[in-house]
Order: structure tokens, then C-alpha cells, then sequence
């Protein structure tokens, strides 16, 4: 969360809401009554009846409520104010959106406004002749139960999962009493704790009561509510899960709502309370799981993980658990069942697809060995000469380094010298120990290319290795017997056009592609390597007058470049490097 | 964003990717090369061959791209550090885990870096045999077409649209060219602008080069990369809306990359950077789609909302749009195809669902007109004589105000004498201007209940009307044709049944119920209502010796409520409050 906030005058529920129903179009607005309804469970809609299910409550929690409403979850919810609970006339009026013969259940968190409209709406809707029933969500074991004896937990992610269950039941064709009595069993066997680097911003009003900068808090509910501790400094995240679990698996008896047995099947939900970043979350919520099976012996029967039941943008999570084996049989059924709520992120709907998980273990790959082409190209090479031409190049470019990386230093960030120089050490050593297979011609430039990556490493490391690759496939491709300049001609051909896939440069950008393809054109020109190298050279010594256009050079002014003008401008290191390799390869190659 | 952070070695990635699959069951992970890939997509998994999508980049943006990893969508990924590129071996690792006869399409955004990597990954495989194709994902119009012309716009959201639109079309059988040509097409017609109120921090680094407190950044990337200009003071979302659009529209020329007609299908898709609630989001996104009906003629045809590429936790969000009649024929079939992916949230599928919004409006139903039971319940009552009762047992309240005002000073907020007198005050008006149905019982109480909600308001107005809306109820179901004390024994107890599932409040607790529990008891108990309000009188003087325990009492000391000695300690003012009206009431009926 950020303590800055987008100016605001509050009044964003209501166009959240349409928002909503504008990216899913089964839903249906009462604009100023703040009502999202499902379109088909409409009293008039004509569908078969099926209990319908009425939720709702203060804003700020979203996707709680409102994108809960859907096929297999919700049929109507309200929405208050920001962390203020709907009146009963809107209540009312999402009961009568979603009226059926066969009843409605409100769901409704364990917080008292909520209670006080939600119970009252009930009340009028029963002296209305309507047939309704009534569960409160209270899944918080930060109230303790000597000080929540008289007003209960509060409603936290136990709430989403009873949206899901229940709607599931209703959907299944479940009676009244008996989708409530699903909710209920949700509801008991549920339970959360919170925990938070900070409290959340309220758009429209100023921070307050911010924890201070080294402060946490474990409990705190979603609208800032006090925790069971304030805590500093600041934790690591399986730190701070070390100290949830106990709480949430009752090992606190004043916190000891529902017990989990390793033989129980256990339902885990990570949320986001709204500002933790999803990498953050997803890293949470593995760590609950490790720390759930190597210390509790608990295998998660089901997990899932995203922000469900936020406090606006809180930057902190919570841990629910549910115990699906004491909250009946067909629990996990309506779990996996499929919804077209958009808040609820499952995809998953067999039983069948979550076997794979039950020993706790994610299904693992063995990391890949590193993969070369095993099959002879037929290119045939002589591995000294071979690697005489590649220690000539070598050479070349040690020789060069130093004027390298001067214009390096005045136009970049100075290492291009020094990363051409590390790639011609790594390919040294590689030659010395003769794990080059140059022997065949194209697997010795891939193994080049292999090495080049790794020792020369960034951006040029990169093209270089690319080309390289590239070339390897050109020459294996190319049918020769032996490698000759004929052999190359076609193959750095395809390897530019490759290599031009990957970068936007060409030839007039200040890079060593001025180099590289006017040695590409005259070898295929037929004019022969020592004119190729020529016409490199010439390349590289052009891109003294050019201005800088890609690159790091693209951030010096044209002034800078021309601090050389002796010389005739600064030309661009790569291209200089590149000539000299070049050079150095085709007069050991003899031309 | 909170510049507070959770204690981290930045070791987070691999870890993530194991609790996806935790929750992903489809999944499989490659630790050490930080790989996911879909089960099923694994190259010796015998399914039906297809062409496989391969993507990844560095870690930050999730759920891209691990989240995209499942049916209809991505095969496989790998993932990098944070905001850094995988290496090839990692890449090649992904590719090889879902190899197809078909051939694999590799999707990549447009970063160096990756560009690099996924290039020379891309290289490789078709050295190695491999049959691949690369499209790499820029839709960022903040890149201007000057000063981008060599390095391209970055990627932003269309790198998901891409994902998910080149999944369907692989997952339709498409040949892998098809493939990159539809992956391509979705690319070249989308058009992104993102803004943020701050930079994102980073998981084990302090935050950097953060913004100042009233500056905004528009066309900020999900790198804390610059944008097109930073401004201040900080905006409305509707503010900046109308800042943003203009440029994803193309309306300045040098960014204008993809041209939208009001005929032409767009799709729109409104990205959460990560820490901006969801609430703020969605409203976020009802404003663009405001902004593009009225002021573009603009009517998106498809609208998706969420987190789908963040900056970690970037208070901020993006407005991508794509023109999907220019991409082609099927794109909108291929948005709409289902994917277990969990980071794609619209589960609606069907052409035919969309429709209802095609007019750019949102489906809505009038507002509720306060419903009342019309139905005469047969309980027939005297205008008068009910009138009367009422208004003796308003003015007992209004005498006794005073004294329960002082006791609530004492041990509550000094309202419940007030709030009393206002319900009385609303009831006399009420009656004053005949819009009580008096000569009905249960009309009348029904509308009483009403008017004792909105004049009294809170929690004990509440209590009250769900008390009265009970007993209306009760008597509309008693069969009697006269209200008499005997119509009121049994509606009074089952009101109290009702009002008992929305409180915990008990005799013993120090409330109203420790006056109203006596008299439903008594009146039950045959005794008359003389008797019943004596022991209603006899258990608000019984609550002068209790201990708060529920209520804003509760946070007063036993010895505060002990300062009224000399009158036995002190009571509940609620109760006192109800045993008086309680008192007038029987009184002025003749008991």
C-alpha cells in the first residue's frame, strides 16, 4: 500500500459495480442501489428455480462481494459504502432481485453493522412472505474466545469459500435448509488469521494510525482492526509464517476453533489482503504449504491463492484453513465445482486433476543437461588448423582491446573491449582442454557459440552467441562435405538474416553490424574473405561520422562523439572489435 | 506500494513456482531451472500433438508469465530473477519440456535482454532440430516512434493478450506460421499506456529513485522505467483517464501505432500494476469505458479487468486496447475459448453472453420503491386507540431521556436517550400525518419498524426494527381477527427467537435484553402485562449490578459502573429505556 493516493471524493462504488458488470456480462446493475445481480437468477428470469444465495457488505474488500456473484457461487449481492454496511433497503432489494420459491440464503460477515442490516432485511423479508435464512461468517481467530464470546469472529476468508461451497450446493439443487447448513459447516470448520506490514489507505481519506516503520501486526482484519500483536522489526515471510500457523491450527487454546488432524482433508487459502505484490503472495503461500506439511504433517487437499478478501490495498495476507472432512461430504465437490465468478480463481474441476498433489510433493522435471546437436553434421574440419584460425582471431582482439575500450569508455559504459577479450579466454581454454568438438564444423561453432555466451555474457555476448548459432545451423545445413569458404558464404548469410530477427540494428546504426554486414555481402558477393575483411574494416571506420542511435551510445550527444575528430570521430567499438576478430581469422585461414 | 517491506534474500522465484503448481494441478515445475510447463503439453505425453507456446522474461510481473501456463494458453515458461532475463539454458529447458512435432511458438517482450535470450534459445533449438517460430511482444505507446525507432516499444499488456488469443489458436490446431501470424497480429493492433502514482519496490532492495510525494508518472513501465512525463499534484482516476487515452489512442502522431474506429471490435483490457486496490481498479476501469463510449464513440467489445502484468506492487494501472477487427477473423473467438490458466479471470465464453453490453450500456434494473406487505394480515386494530398507546409510551421515553442520557454519559456515548427520543419523534410525525396503517396490526408494526430504523439509525434502531419487523410477523401469522394481549404473547416470543439470531446479547449481559427477555417471559407465562413490565422494570434494576460485557460498555471498568452507589450502581440505559416505553405503553392500553 501507498500512503499516496489518486484524488478521490469517495464515491467510486457505484461505478465499480457497473465496471464490473461490463467485463461480466451475466450480471445485472440496480445503480442506486448499489445491487449486483446474477441476470439468470433474476425472479423473472424464468430458469429453474434453485435456492439463491444474497450477500454483501461494506466496500473495499473486492472482489468480496460483488465478484463473487455468479453461476455456482452468488446470485445477488449489496455493497455499502467503503467499510460501511449496506442499509436494509438495499438489502431488501437484492433479496427481491433474486426471489425464489425455493428460498434465499444471506450470507453475511460477522461484523455488527452487518449483522444488525443483514438480520434486519432478513426480518422484513420473512414479515414479506419471503422464505429466507440466515448465516454470519466468522472465521478470525485473532478474537480469542473469552473476549469474542459475545460478539464472535470476524468474517475474513471463510466467507469466500462459503460463497463458492454453498453456491455450489444451491447449484446442485439443494434445499434451503440445506445449502444454510452446508454455509454453516463452511463457516465452522474455517479458520483465518491475517497478518499485515501496515494498515490500508481508504481512497478519500488521509492515512491513519499507519504501524510504524519497523512495526508489523498479526490479526489485523480488514478494516484496520486491531490484531492480537503489534510486532517489530519486521519479519521475513517464514518468519512471520511460523508465528501464523500456530494461531490459525488453535495450538493457542483461547484460539482454538477447529482442530486439523493429518488424516483431514484440508482446504488452504492464501490471500492477498491487497497490496502484496503476486510474487510475494505466490512465495507466502508455498511457504505455508512446506511449513503446513514438514512440520504439521498437514497435506493441503486443495490450495488457492490470490487476493479474494482484501483490505483495499493492505500489504499483508492470510492464511485460512478449512477442515473439509468434518464439514461434510460433499464439501470438496462443491469446491472444484465450476463457477463464472469472476474473483474466484480455480480452473481445476476434477477431483481427478488434484491427485498428483497428494503426497505434498509439486510434480518435478529433472533439469535439463545442457543439449547439443550429437548428430554429425558431415561438415568435416581439421581441429588444429581450426583452432590455429580461432587463436589468431583471438589474438587479434587482445591486440585491439586497449583502443577498444577507450572509445568504449567515452561513448559507453566501457567494456566492450574487456567482454570481447573474456569471450577469447574462454575459447582459449576451451581449445586447451579440447572440449571443442572441432573436428565437425558445425558443432565446433555451436560449442564456440556456447562458450562465447557464457564467458563474454550481456547484450554482445548475446548477438554474438546468436550468429554463432545460427551459422552452426547454416553450415550443418549446407550439405559440404568440408568446410571452406564456400561453405560459409550461405551460412553467414542466414545467420544475418537470423541475427536480424532479434535486433532492430543495420548498417549506418553504430553498431558492429557496420561491420559485420558488409563482410557478409562482399563474401557472398564472391569477392572473397580478404575483401570481406576489407569491406569491415571500412564499415567500422564509417560509423565515425554517424550520430549514435542505438545502444548506450544513443545517450551521448553528437558533441561527445566527435571529441576524436583527429582520428576522424569516434567510431563504435564493437564494429573496430569485430573488423580485427575478423581480420585475425581470415589471414590465418591464409587470405 | 508500501516503501515497507517484508525481510527477503530476493530468493523468491523458484518457491512461487512451486506454490503455483500447489494450486495449478495441471502443472509441473523445473526447479532448478525455474521452468512450469503444462503436464499435459510434455513432450512424451501422448496428446493429440499441437503447437506449443513457450514464453518467460524476468520475474515481478506475475501472473505473467507462470500464470498463463495451462490449457488454451501458454505450454510452458521460464522464469528469471526479478526484472532480469532467464538465461538461454533455462529457455531451452522450457522449449525442450513441451518440444512438438508441431513446432513451438516462442513469445517474448520486447526487452533487451530477453530479446537476447529467447533469440539465441530460439537459435539453438533449430540448430538442435527444433522447430520454432519467435514473436516478440511491444504494445507500449509511451515509446515514442522517433526516439523507439530502433529499440521498439516495450511489452506490456498485450504480451497477455498474446498468450492467451495465440493459445486459443494453437489449441484450435492452427500450424505453427498460423500461429505466429495471429500472435503477431494481436501484437501489431494493441496499444498500451500504463501510469503509477510511484515506482514498485523490489524485494530485498531498499526503493530507489522513488517518485516525489505529489508527482505521477504517466507511461511508466513495469520496470520503474521512465514514462512520457512525470506530473503533479496527484489526480483523480478520471483526471488521469482523460490524460491516458489520448495517447493509447494514438491521437499524438508520434505514437500513434494502431488506429480505432468506432466500428472496429476492440477489446479493452485495464491491468492492475499490483498495489492498487481493486476497488480503485475496477472503478478505474468503468471510467475508461465511460470515457471511450462518450467521448470516442469507442464501445469495447470485450472488457477484461485484473492483475495481469504487474510491477510487483506498482500503485498504478494500464489501459491496453486492441483492434481486433484489424488482427483478424478470430481473434474474438480465440479471447473468449476457456484456459485453465489461472491468471486469465473472464469466464464468460460464449459471443452470445456479450451481447447485452454491444450498446455500451450496462444492464440495469430500476431501484427498489420500499416494498411493504400489502396483504391485509386480518388482525384488525383501532386507529385510535393504537395511536394512542403510542404516543403515551413516546412520552414516558421523552421523561425518562434525561436519566438514561446521564447513565450512557457515564457508560456508553451518550446517545441511547437521544437516539430513543428521535425513534419517538419519527413515530409521532408518522402518526401525526396518518402514514401509519394503524387499523391493521400487522401493517401497522411492520411500519413501524420502518420509521424506528431510519429515525433511531445504529445498532439499537437496528435491534428495534428487527424486534418489531419479528413481531409483525407474528401476529400477520397469529389467525386472529382482533389484536388482544393474547395476539401479542406468541408473536412477542418468537420476535424475541428472531432478534436473538442477530445478537448475542443474553439476560446477564447488560442490555436492552435484560429488560425485554422478562417481559416476553412473563406475558408468556399468563401473567399479564402489568406483571410482564415489572419484571421488564426489575431486570433493568437488576443490570446495576452487572459487569459490562458486551457493547461500547464493555470498555468501561467495573469500578466506573460502580459510581452510582447510592442508587444500587448502574444500569444499562437501554434497558431502562425499553422498561419505560414498555411502562407507557401498558399503561395508556389499560393494564
Amino acid at each position: 500500500m501507498s500512503h499516496k493516493q489518486f484524488k478521490s471524493d469517495g464515491n467510486i462504488v457505484a461505478p465499480y459495480l457497473l465496471g464490473l458488470a461490463r467485463s461480466n456480462p451475466g450480471l445485472t446493475v440496480i445503480e442506486h442501489d448499489r445491487v449486483v445481480f446474477r441476470t439468470a437468477s433474476a425472479a423473472n428470469s424464468g430458469n429453474k428455480p434453485k435456492v439463491t444465495l444474497v450477500s454483501g457488505g461494506g466496500s473495499g474488500h473486492e472482489p468480496t462481494h460483488a465478484g463473487f456473484v455468479g453461476e455456482g457461487a452468488l446470485d445477488a449481492i449489496a455493497a455499502g459504502a467503503i467499510f460501511a454496511s449496506p442499509s436494509t433497503k438495499q438489502i431488501f432489494s437484492a433479496l427481491k432481485a433474486v426471489e425464489s420459491p425455493k428460498g434465499t440464503l444471506i450470507i453475511v460477515k460477522n461484523y455488527t453493522g452487518d449483522i444488525i442490516h443483514f438480520g434486519l432485511a432478513a426480518e422484513r423479508a420473512k414479515a414479506a412472505g419471503m422464505k429466507v435464512e440466515l448465516v454470519a461468517v466468522g472465521d478470525d481467530v485473532s478474537v480469542g474466545k473469552k473476549k469474542g464470546s459475545l460478539v464472535g469472529r470476524r468474517g475474513l476468508g471463510a466467507t469466500v469459500l462459503v460463497h463458492k461451497i454453498a453456491g455450489a450446493a444451491a447449484a446442485h439443487g439443494l434445499e434451503l435448509s440445506e445449502v444454510a447448513q452446508v454455509a454453516q459447516a463452511v463457516n465452522d470448520n474455517s479458520a483465518t488469521i491475517a497478518a499485515s506490514l501496515d494498515h490500508c489507505t481508504v481512497p478519500g481519506h488521509k492515512p491513519e494510525n499507519i504501524l510504524g516503520d519497523d512495526e508489523y501486526e498479526i490479526g489485523m482484519g480488514i478494516h484496520n482492526e486491531s490484531g492480537t500483536q503489534k510486532s517489530s522489526p519486521l519479519p521475513s515471510i517464514p518468519e512471520l509464517v511460523a508465528q501464523m500457523l500456530p494461531l490459525v491450527l488453535g495450538e493457542d487454546e483461547d484460539r482454538s476453533y477447529v482442530k486439523f488432524e493429518p488424516k483431514d482433508d484440508v482446504v488452504l487459502m492464501v490471500n492477498n489482503m491487497g497490496g502484496m505484490s503476486n510474487l510475494e503472495l505466490g512465495y507466502a503461500a508455498e511457504v505455508v504449504s512446506e511449513q503446513l506439511i514438514k512440520k504439521y504433517n498437514i497435506i493441503p487437499k486443495r490450495t488457492i491463492v490470490g487476493a479474494f478478501i482484501t483490505a483495499l490495498n493492505g500489504p499483508g495476507f492470510g492464511i485460512t484453513l478449512m477442515n473439509a472432512s468434518k464439514a461434510g461430504p460433499s464439501i470438496i465437490k462443491y469446491f472444484d465445482y465450476p463457477t463464472t465468478a469472476s474473483g474466484w480463481n480455480q480452473t481445476y474441476h476434477n477431483a481427478e486433476d488434484w491427485k498428483v498433489l497428494a503426497d505434498g510433493k509439486v510434480p518435478t522435471a529433472p533439469s535439463l543437461k545442457t543439449i547439443k546437436n550429437e548428430k554429425p553434421s558431415g561438415v568435416k574440419a581439421n581441429f588444429d588448423t581450426f583452432a590455429k584460425i580461432l587463436l589468431a582471431g583471438i589474438e587479434r582482439i587482445n591486440e585491439v582491446e586497449p583502443k577498444v575500450t577507450w572509445y568504449d569508455t567515452i561513448a559507453g559504459d566501457g567494456d566492450c573491449g574487456t567482454t570481447l577479450v573474456s569471450g577469447g579466454k574462454g575459447l582459449t581454454e576451451a581449445i586447451d582442454d579440447h572440449s571443442l568438438r572441432l573436428e565437425d564444423a558445425a558443432h565446433g561453432i555451436e560449442d564456440i557459440a556456447y562458450i562465447v555466451e557464457d564467458s563474454m555474457g550481456g547484450t554482445s555476448g548475446g548477438l554474438y552467441s546468436i550468429y554463432l548459432s545460427a551459422l552452426a545451423k547454416g553450415i550443418n545445413d549446407s550439405g559440404d562435405k568440408q568446410l571452406t569458404v564456400n561453405t560459409f558464404k550461405k551460412a553467414s548469410q542466414s545467420a544475418l538474416e537470423a541475427l536480424y530477427k532479434y535486433t532492430r540494428a543495420r548498417p549506418g546504426y553504430r553498431t558492429l553490424i557496420d561491420a559485420l554486414q558488409p563482410f557478409v555481402e562482399t563474401l557472398n558477393a564472391g569477392k572473397g574473405p580478404r575483401a570481406a575483411v576489407e569491406a569491415a574494416q571500412q564499415g567500422a571506420e564509417k560509423t565515425r561520422k554517424m550520430d549514435a542511435l542505438v545502444g548506450r551510445a544513443s545517450y551521448v550527444a553528437k558533441e561527445e562523439l566527435r571529441k576524436l575528430d583527429s582520428e576522424g570521430g569516434l567510431p563504435d567499438p564493437g564494429a573496430v572489435g569485430l573488423a580485427a576478430l575478423l581480420d585475425g581469422l581470415v589471414t590465418a585461414a591464409g587470405y
